[in-house]
């Protein structure tokens, strides 16, 4: 299933004899190889050969290196050098500190630092609300990590995780004017993660906890909800939740049933699946099985952690006991957060008429899509290059910029749900089909329906109920 | 000695009845009352009145309450607002975080984020040296403080403290293009803030320790040199050491002195006063007096701290046991890092001909200025209203600027002297006399001669003698 991908895309500088079809050589080997050629630059011309700067997509090294000899197989040309575009933006990083201020000369240097920054300093002495008027904490995000669960990587420590970070911190900047900064924590202690992120949260009005792994990230979330005055959210349970509410809610108008009716599988029970489980139980979805590697979690099982328990207690009333494959026949949602190539098409075909097959696992999904496709009414992936990608990015911009400009203390489950409905209302309904049930990741018109939603949930249920941190454990 | 600061810029909009000769009387009447008038712009014109913006300087709040009042004393005048422009221009926060990529389309974002991203993370992961390359660490600098030492104002918290640390983190990008990001520690437990800078440190190419009170500053700052494997540098102990040294090369060139045979004399021995009298001990001064509230600091004094005992065992060799004003009585130079107004005229009168002095207590010095000059050749403060300011501004970023681009794993004293000995060459000999022994803050040519010198220094200097933190305890 691996296709060329602009994550991987290369620029070649290749040395050819000069001819009338020289580049056109160049391009039919790249493409033979494989590659998808994006763009051919010639970088020089001499009246005996020529250089040309050749831009691909590959899918990994080994398809790199096969490229590379499929040119160098013809006669006179050499690969002069192999650049990686993805590399090559990441050179000295993703983000920098900019001065909002100037300071070229004294009078600027006398209010934004000494002697006048004291007097600030002092309003906030006697008045701590005034820093989130008089600093930056009214606009900034702190992105933690301890690196222990990074996209599909797993447990690759703090500094390699930190690209991911501040990838991060530049979609907040550029999709919703958050000002977010990357927190690379080297300890995977729970104790000492949440003491540290508690003795940091000064210059911060909000907490986005990251790619930290399950169970821990759990207790960290809790924690800090409980024990800070600012947002505390978790992307890879509540991004992921918001995400995967907002297209079910679509693929559920596309189909015509309604979440109380359906029957629901979820796969996964890790930081994702728990949190989609807790949205959709709070959407009012009666019907959900959820499942891990040792099948349907049910209240006959010795559970050892609160979350599966939550999980039993509040899903699955019909006790059913059966795998995961035994669950899917006649169910009408398969949502997955799990692992690789775990369902076969016959397992899709399987579920009730007009299923909804949600396949998230990344990079491989759970089932192949387009297999799925042959028998759900709808399909999403994580992916980006099918149709309906469940992608976090549409959430987590729009949120902190809502709860920011409230200046809300807390993240409560309705402000996620609200964030659901405005991502799925920015499909309009002349756009929905069954391939478009989320908007593009760059529709700009998504981070600020997302905080306006937030912020409006915000202001009108000063009284609403249970907060998110308070519906587990 | 207080006189209206550009630190307390104030802007009055003003309603007066119309007359040729409105502006005037305004301007005459903020003026009588004191403060110094920067502009007058008229913002409305009526047939019956005017609207004037007048921007002028004030001392402090009580001082503007009396202009205000002068203004309203004044037939028909009626002042609308009184706005602040140093509150102005710190209104959400001095500093963002800005990508330096581009993320308009699905290909910037498969590059800066996934799936692409997952290729750096791994090349990091495998090769962590990657990450000063491929990551913000080459250029990031953590500006950490706990919020107890700030300024002159004190143990104000963390959240006070932010305006100053976002102070710094502009300055650093404005003069040497360094990012730096505040890190403001809800904690004063030494062991907990050690604990918390080790745990953060992925992310940063160096630590600026900022406003930490002695002795709590002594133990961070050797233990975070010992265990981490990038430089710590404490700017209240270091750059003030930096500057003060540079100021005394220059001084001691006017007055035709060498260090090695001058008496110096140095009041406070918190953390400045420490570090001034390291790095002037290991330059060679031979003849150093410290002294604290009880006086001189000898061998036969009980000396309950480490800091104290180094002190008493490397300076003082005559054994002085006198107070301050007894140590004064014939010295070359006094260098000030302690507080306000505690020597009179008569103790710079008793020094030795040709004195320095340096009168570093912030806001008001250890002694008059002007009185101070009527005896002494050479006087510097730490105030920007007098001539030879000693500010930090002028090492810190140029210190950085050459570690980050030597990749530098810890700081040595060589570093700062070559940094103090830059600072000093950028007052060149025709532009050298007593009221000019510092460049400006504002001369460009500092932090690019600092950083050289200092990357010169780690390059030329592989077996240098003994770092800063093996020098004390």
């Amino acid at each position: 299933m691996a296709a060329p991908s602009p994550g991987h895309s290369l620029i070649l500088r290749v040395q050819i004899p000069a001819s009338i079809d020289a580049t056109s050589t160049i391009a039919s080997s790249v493409a033979v190889a494989g590659a998808a050629v994006t763009a051919l630059d010639i970088v020089e011309s001499a009246s005996d050969h020529l250089i040309v700067d050749v831009s691909c997509n590959v899918v990994d090294d080994d398809h790199r290196d096969r490229v590379v000899a499929a040119l160098e197989e013809q006669d006179g040309v050499t690969v002069r050098k192999v650049s990686d575009r993805t590399f090559l933006i990441h050179l000295g990083g993703k983000i920098e500190v900019t001065p909002r201020v100037s300071l070229r000369n004294r009078d600027d240097l006398s209010r934004a630092y000494t002697p006048g920054v004291a007097r600030v300093c002092m309003a906030i002495h006697e008045n701590p609300a005034d820093a989130r008027r008089l600093t930056i904490k009214r606009n900034t995000v702190a992105v933690v990590t301890d690196g222990t669960a990074v996209l599909g990587l797993g447990d690759i420590g703090p500094a390699a995780a930190l690209p991911v970070m501040e990838g991060k911190a530049a979609l907040f900047k550029s999709f919703a004017d958050v000002d977010a900064w990357p927190v690379c924590l080297d300890t995977t202690d729970t104790e000492e993660i949440i003491r540290i992120v508690k003795a940091i949260a000064p210059v911060y009005g909000g907490i986005n906890l990251e790619d930290i792994a399950a169970p821990r990230c759990f207790e960290i979330l809790a924690r800090l909800q409980d024990e800070l005055d600012i947002p505390v959210f978790h992307d890879d349970q509540h991004g992921t939740a918001i995400v995967a509410l907002a297209a079910l809610y679509n693929a559920l108008r596309v189909v015509d049933k309604k979440i109380e009716d359906t029957r629901i599988v979820v796969s996964g029970v890790g930081a994702a699946g728990h949190a989609i489980i807790q949205l959709l139980h709070h959407e009012g979805a009666g019907r959900i099985i959820a499942c891990d590697r040792q099948g349907a979690v049910h209240r006959g099982r010795d559970l050892s952690d609160d979350h599966r328990r939550w999980i039993a207690e509040n899903t699955n009333s019909d006790d059913f006991t059966g795998t995961l494959k035994e669950a899917m026949v006649g169910a009408d949602v398969f949502i997955g957060v799990s692992g690789p190539n775990i369902l076969d098409e016959e397992d899709v075909a399987a579920m009730a008429e007009d299923s909804i097959v949600f396949a998230m696992a990344n990079p491989t999904p759970e089932v192949d899509p387009l297999a799925a496709a042959r028998h759900a009414a709808v399909v999403a992936t994580g992916r980006s290059d099918f149709p309906n990608q469940i992608n976090n990015v549409l959430a987590f911009p729009g949120l902190f910029r809502g709860l920011l400009d409230a200046d809300a203390a807390e993240i409560r489950t309705e402000m996620l749900v609200a964030a659901a409905r405005a991502i799925a209302d920015c499909v309009r309904a002349g756009e929905l089909n069954a391939s478009y049930i989320v908007p593009s990741v760059f529709d700009s018109t998504v981070a600020p329906a997302v905080a306006d939603a937030v912020h409006s949930s915000i202001a009108s249920a000063p009284s609403a109920p249970a907060a998110v941190e308070t519906v587990a454990v």
